[in-house]
């Protein structure tokens, strides 16, 4: 493929809040960043810190009118909406167990909701933002960001259109190294939430990371788990939550072949710093693709030789090209992944703006992939509970 | 490391005889090889098949004396056992199903027995074997010939020094492709007798693949298992055995540190050929190896970069070396690594046949790890079958 | 390292302007995501095609005020710097032979230039250009964006470190396989100009990529280029310029070591798609980056194992963490180095604007790099035509 | 592909001599692993070094007749020539300015001659070992040992069949980095032969590796060379030989296309073992190898996804399965590859001794290989003193 630039059409930006994110977070500015990238959202308001001096001063490190730069979010979620130019979206990027009051108030305001994944802290909550969001116009927006990369979508195309025959196997895993010792009791900030079931929720790595890995293998294989079985370890000193998970997993039988599954999550395994790898494998042919090398994508038809697809190289298709912006050999990483999520999110948001209908190529994690999410996690620590039972989901 | 090259001590070869592995067949001809390289056999004697034509025929392909030219075992161990050069050791290549009554014949008779994995094809009689082993004078050597590569002998090594800790997890994976589809029933040799319960036992992909993985795994890691809960599949349509396998499995705790391990078998997963690949993750590093690129250790000592340790190169140490023939960057492959269990076995014999102790640096798997792998099997198998179960083993 | 946030302090956006990147040009779609990223830049004026229906039509693409869409790049200078809200800066990205006209225009009535490589299409015009940027108290940044890599600037700053010792051998390449068959005299629009002496100027394949490569290897070696000799090749039947080229080189001793070189660079070699790499060797160690894996710097320490150093990881300096936007382990790729360029240009025209002194970590490559490269194409081109002389540059 | 065995077909072993070799030797091993590999040769009598005490014990250390270990090779030659049961080949492991005399003394005795590479230490040696090697009925075998790899066969096959269609550039290179320092001075044995010139001959990095990678490049794309430029180095301080060249290529034009190469190689490069590599790129397509990674092939057909070919896997094809001796997934290695060139010249030796034509599938480096790399090292040598001028050979 030689070098082509793509069109960029024109629609006025879409005014974009946030909650959370103030100085310092990790994840918030990712979120702006990826807002930005393409060009279609304005950060114009936000609730960026609960704590009124950090949330005013990290407003205006980011530029935000002092009148639109709250320190509460159920405030801003009022006082937006009844602006005459008040926020359309919302991206909520606070620690987990704020996003369903956040996310509630918004939506009920009828202000579309990007929001971090695990969906919620509990179960119960996420059950209830279900029930809200089902009921709301607003769309909900769930950044499970892996789905953004050009590869992953031409993975799940590949097996959609019956590249690698019927599936019988996907094994995901999703190692990382960081909380190898116990670095929360000394205070490191992200450390500190994601081990603190309070703010977590009940899984440790599974939420964290284990959802994702979860939510690859199933974006791409396009199945639905039935039951799990797991094993989850706290392996650090005095970590209340599971920090390593062991699960084995069994998919809804689709077109009569059933599926097995294998899912190993790790906060605890040196060598990995966000080690995503998704493999699948059918009656015809296989698919592996891993994180840190996102822009390959492993392809053997059975009984052909090994081919490596580069994104946007020859055989790579219309699904990666249309959330991809530069040609084959130059990488795309992370962050223009998660950039794909605001830009398919905005698509949608366009459409509704317009009251035109959203083009079915667009793709986005939604509020049901986030409940799946939480009944995984669910089902995780209880299979563990009845050391390693089935679990139905 | 510069190139030097390593001094070969002269013993007298030993005499070896081989049942099974007449022409056509794959692990024979790999044995022989193996036992050659290092000059420390010599093949005499062979009951190579159980078609007297065939074994005649293979006899003289392969230059034996046609009066040591056998086509059956027992005959075979009686009468090398009288002659005055007999055979000092056998290497018996059969089908799984043959192992024990041909080891058997041998080790009652005094003749050291090298041995093809798995160490029988069912439970009774590896439990009959070992109490004949364990009486028997001349050694019982099994070929679980990965534990022959250099760089699994540097990651032991590794392990048992502290490098990386306290082990927490041990991953082991062997995937394959070639049972994809039923090539048994088409008749393709290899596959038909270990897809067949008769010939291999109770363990389809567990037996012929599982149990190097899990071997493998506990070689390096030192860890004894404890528990298992399986989840095994036969995907492929008509097929009697399992051809997949998902095991978690929880080790004896060692030192005060509990592990947990997780391991894939697979002769369904289009793309690999022989994917073997242990990792081990301990408080302070982790440890990656993986058959297909068999001269390479990735270490990594936690919150130091990822170090690529080759074959006999810098940091790599004297388990490596004494198993190793060529300087570093110059590859060496599946041969040479089951070449060093010959290589093994033969220090011990001569150190028998000298009326010596065997140096405690020779390392070679025995009865014991093969009772080992017949009962990861079974275990898997009864696990299976009770949707799960964890099974002590 | 954990994950953690960093600060982004706000300055008022730039005004920047474009010349080139109407619709379907690639890379003003890039210098535009590029200028974004960050958020330091705000596109409010542009010549974006010099056919007015297309200027008119690509600047309400981009949401541009009609009133500041120019068909002529002369009118635009003239037209802003009178504006009281006028562009600051103006980034160039027509083909090669309208830099200099274009640049100079913006140069003398003091806006900033943000030019593509290679400077200009011929070292007349880029004499010239030198000159007039030397004189202006303008900045002129030019795009050899791959220095922009995190890991590219953590090589230099090893290098400068004396990690590898003195320097002897500068490996360089970027081959491409796009232009293995005539392309252009089909109309492929990018390959059409590329192949065209009258719009690329003297040199082929050296002036559209063997310039990143030489510029990559002299940015991270810190090494200056003495003479070199070529081999020019145009092997696609009626291709007036280089389309492979095979250079050695030396260069200027320092601290007493001299240094000798290998450039390759090809439009020609399938299998490629942007394969830059350069690999660096010292009497104490060796380097090597390649840009399809950005993320990674493999660091030998002559004596040890390799390591791989990963971007903001484990041995990862502050050199690259002042240019990286995520954790290790999530990629980043080429649009975040490009935006690099950006955003160093930013910091020091926020300087320029505040009257502060530039922070002397800011890089970004300069109107004598853009010199350096026209000169490496006029030697190569004549030392090509000389069969291969070695040419002082 | 399945698992299946090859058979082997039994001709009465080639008794075999050696010349140099004798204790901590590196490469006399490597000779007598590959002649034992496939079972052709019996290691019957030896000058395993020039001096007598050394000679005998080395001799005991490998089990040969006393009488039929000598110290002077010329005596071995004349006794041997003589013997009824004499040696029917020899190999010579010698440092490179014995190989023409020890040469000469077998040949024009019959006596088959498998010789280490470079072929002489001076061209006028070559000349006359040419001349002799020419008129003798007895065969010549150089052990440019690369040529053996399976995958290299394979690629040499693809080529020769249009894969990737009219040759146009040959990428070597081979860096090593165990010369970085001055080992030589303070005796490392390996190293002090191969710099002083009395021994090596006039190349030092060209002469010990250069030539092999010139060898495989050449013998993979299947062209002459015509003329080359060449810069040398002697990087280290004290060192006679260069340790690094840098070299362009022209090669003779073949079905109307001409070709270039380019050619690296190093013995100060820190981070490279035995970092050999091939790549060739043709007009439709490019293919390329490395000796670390010797099981895999990379392919890529212009305009398809990129292949990775493995040994005896799908896409590979009969030349590399007959000098393959197991199946695809189990890695095979350098001491495989070097047993190939062995088993090559058993099976002319066989021709020969059965007065049957060779087989044309038979593949060995012969005597003109040999003189070629002794070309290329003298104009290499001579162009590196002419300041690079192309040097015709």
């Amino acid at each position: 493929m030689a070098i082509e630039g793509t069109t960029e059409v024109r629609q006025k930006r879409i005014r974009l809040g946030m909650v959370g994110g103030g100085s310092g977070a990790f994840i918030g500015a990712v979120h702006r960043m990826a807002a930005r990238l393409d060009d279609h959202f304005e950060l114009v308001a936000g609730a960026l810190s609960s704590t009124p001096e950090k949330a005013k001063a990290s407003g205006a490190e980011l530029g935000l009118d002092p009148s639109r730069s709250y320190s509460d979010f159920k405030e801003m979620a009022i006082r937006e909406a009844k602006l005459k130019n008040g926020i359309e979206a919302v991206a909520i990027v606070t620690p987990n167990h704020v996003h369903y009051e956040a996310a509630r108030e918004f939506l009920k305001r009828g202000i579309h909701v990007i929001c971090d994944k695990p969906l919620t802290s509990t179960l119960s909550d996420a059950k209830k933002l279900k029930k809200l969001a089902d009921e709301s116009d607003a769309l909900f927006v769930l950044t499970h960001n892996y789905t953004g990369y050009p590869m992953v979508r031409q993975a799940r195309e590949m097996i959609a259109n019956g590249d690698i025959g019927a599936v019988r196997l996907v094994q995901m895993e999703y190692p990382q190294d960081w909380l190898t010792e116990n670095i929360e009791s000394s205070g490191q900030k992200q450390a500190a939430w994601r081990t603190d079931p309070s703010k977590s929720g009940a899984g440790g790595s599974t939420g964290d990371i284990g959802t994702h890995a979860y939510n690859l293998g199933a974006f791409v294989s396009g199945l639905e788990l039935e039951e799990l079985a797991a094993d989850l370890d706290s392996f650090v000193e005095g970590r209340a939550l599971d920090d390593n998970a062991h699960v084995m997993m069994r998919f809804k039988e689709k077109n009569g072949q059933r599926a097995k599954g294998l899912l190993w999550c790790s906060q605890v395994a040196p060598g990995h710093e966000n080690g995503l790898m998704v493999r699948v494998y059918g009656t015809k042919g296989g698919l592996e693709w891993t994180q840190k090398d996102p822009n390959y994508l492993w392809y053997t038809p059975f009984g052909e030789p090994k081919r490596l697809i580069t994104r946007n190289g020859a055989g790579s298709g219309p699904a990666a090209a249309r959330v991809s912006r530069i040609p084959s050999g130059h990488p795309e990483g992370y962050l223009e992944g998660f950039a794909n999520i605001y830009t398919e999110a905005a698509r949608a948001i366009f459409a509704k703006r317009n009251g035109e209908a959203v083009d079915p190529a667009v793709i986005y994690p939604t509020i049901d992939d986030g409940m799946k999410g939480m009944v995984f996690v669910d089902a995780c620590v209880q299979s563990s509970k009845q050391n390693g039972a089935w679990i139905k989901v």
